[in-house]
């Protein structure tokens, strides 16, 4: 690892980063780090991670319900597609999300709803295909 | 009340959306509907109150936090107004309301983030005056 | 079909969404509800169409002028496709929805319009295409 | 008036600029311009008004109804003052403005339609006031 | 100061963030701070004042630069109208933020640019005033 | 050329736009305009090229800071595209752009940033692969 990831609010970010979205997404995101991602993936596992997702008011559960109600609203179907499969990791239960969904439709408008619960359904997939090969 | 207003599905809303946002307000917007501004109100009772909110699969409590983190990031602070109070309502401690805060400012951005808190203080003083009153 | 559709509001909705969005996607999209979409297929067809698409106010081109105004605006890409085809369908020239490209420029910004154009071009070709083999 | 602002193509802007949204307000604006505002009156007149609001294809009842779609989904409450005014202006009447705003409840979500709605009513209130005041 | 204050990060970031934005209105916010604010001040102070503004391959000028440009497009006036300060503190002259403004209007709207004007002529009268009281 | 692109104000910017973005992209963008088309590229040209990026007061690094600030915030993926590639043309080094992400993660959000940062290392390795062809 780099040595600017050698903090301990890296290792408590990187920690939690890696039990929602997935060690092997993560890995690879801190492994390829160079002069041009590094100050990012830092800020982003230190501040985002280490600091906010770190605090306990909140639990993941409740979390994980902000992140796709915030996300769905920002239009952004990368952090969707990602933060879908956080929410499963941290229990919520697919009927849990297509409520965010319905949700959403109410406040963000009905195309954002349309255009989240499509990433949804492509993450459903994977994580069926993904359990159907462990088998 | 207007005729139109005479649903099942209205009534439904109608009580929830009383519950969560406080008779008051919405009594009022209800009992000032005109032609200009029925089709809105019968609209927003019945599908996001009566259809959306009434669903099982999500509390109260949830849906509150949801609301907090869409209206943030969609730089609504009119209606940050309306659901601090309805999550308050709901039995979200400020605690709670604050740390949703927090994750905005990652997510959506610090700017959102602080317009976010100067509204929502702004209801915190309301209650703590209101509360003073009824002693 | 699934017996939640089987209310008045939807089959009015049904009728109208299939007579804007084309018969063999929304057929698609109901006949493939399952337990996760049927609640926004639900929504969107009693809610979205046959509510407030089917007010007499206003005719079908000029709601369509709205739908590319609005989904320009709100940046989604995905419904600005369904909705150039609907605008077709509701007898809208190319030249009018290139204005409303145009005049979205001014107003939403030049990526906006730049981005609704590509996708607008992207439906002409296919409806051309479309026009051909009927041929 | 300022050198820069005698082409023709600011004179056609501004007629038709004056004539949408109202001699006065217009007036004003460009007879205070100064060296900070005058280049931007200058790209609002020639460019937005001369150019896109002279075009022939959309009339300018059309050119509203997309303008308080556009300007609700963008969130710009100033703007939407204006545009109401100039929507009665040409010729639109309150129900249709009350339409475009249902419409914007599905496509933006509730809080971009309540906020619209809101601005909307406080300038039927200053129309119904001026014509009043001119009886 | 509260002792999550006293941390290295937040005093970079409170100096650098005094400068910018000064001193008086900086204070005030770190002084006010209790439980319910005190965490997002610690998050901005330490996060994007000392971590972000406190590097330096972007001297403050051109951080400026970007914040006019970034907080146009957000929507988010409050936090122009503390940029367009924070601007002229770093030296940026009236006629560059007017630029400023000028291309916001071709990249995020004409509304967005003329609501950016508004906030950034309320200030410049504010230093004028300002000026003329120290003299 | 079309005769409505054989004005001044049209080659003015049609020269900039080629220094920036590359005459290759823009001369095919130019050349197969037809009548949908054409409009909007003669509105880009001459008022976004010709009028905006033609004034003096800021340099063309300035303007391709302030184009990928704004760009990020609007969630505008094609247009930072090109105008990543135009900061490069200008002389904005990787370093810089970098920074640029690492600002907009905090006032737009990390989403916006890690979108930004996805489709900035495209070009990066496209711009690679042209250096490493020209050898």
């Amino acid at each position: 690892m780099r040595p600017e990831f050698e903090t301990e609010q890296f290792k408590k970010g990187l920690k939690i980063r890696r039990e929602v979205l997935g060690g092997a997404y993560v890995d690879k995101s801190v492994a390829s780090a160079d002069d041009m991602t590094a100050p990012l993936q830092k800020l982003v596992t230190e501040w985002c991670w280490g600091e906010v997702w770190g605090r306990d008011t909140l639990d993941r559960r409740t979390r994980s319900f902000l992140n796709l109600a915030m996300l769905t609203a920002l239009n952004r179907p990368h952090e969707i597609r990602l933060h879908v499969r956080g929410a499963l990791n941290n229990g919520l239960t697919r009927e849990e999300i297509r409520e965010v969904i319905l949700q959403a439709a109410i406040y963000c408008g009905v195309p954002a709803a349309l255009d989240a619960m499509k990433v949804t359904l492509e993450v459903f997939k994977e994580f069926d295909a993904e359990a159907a090969e462990k088998k």
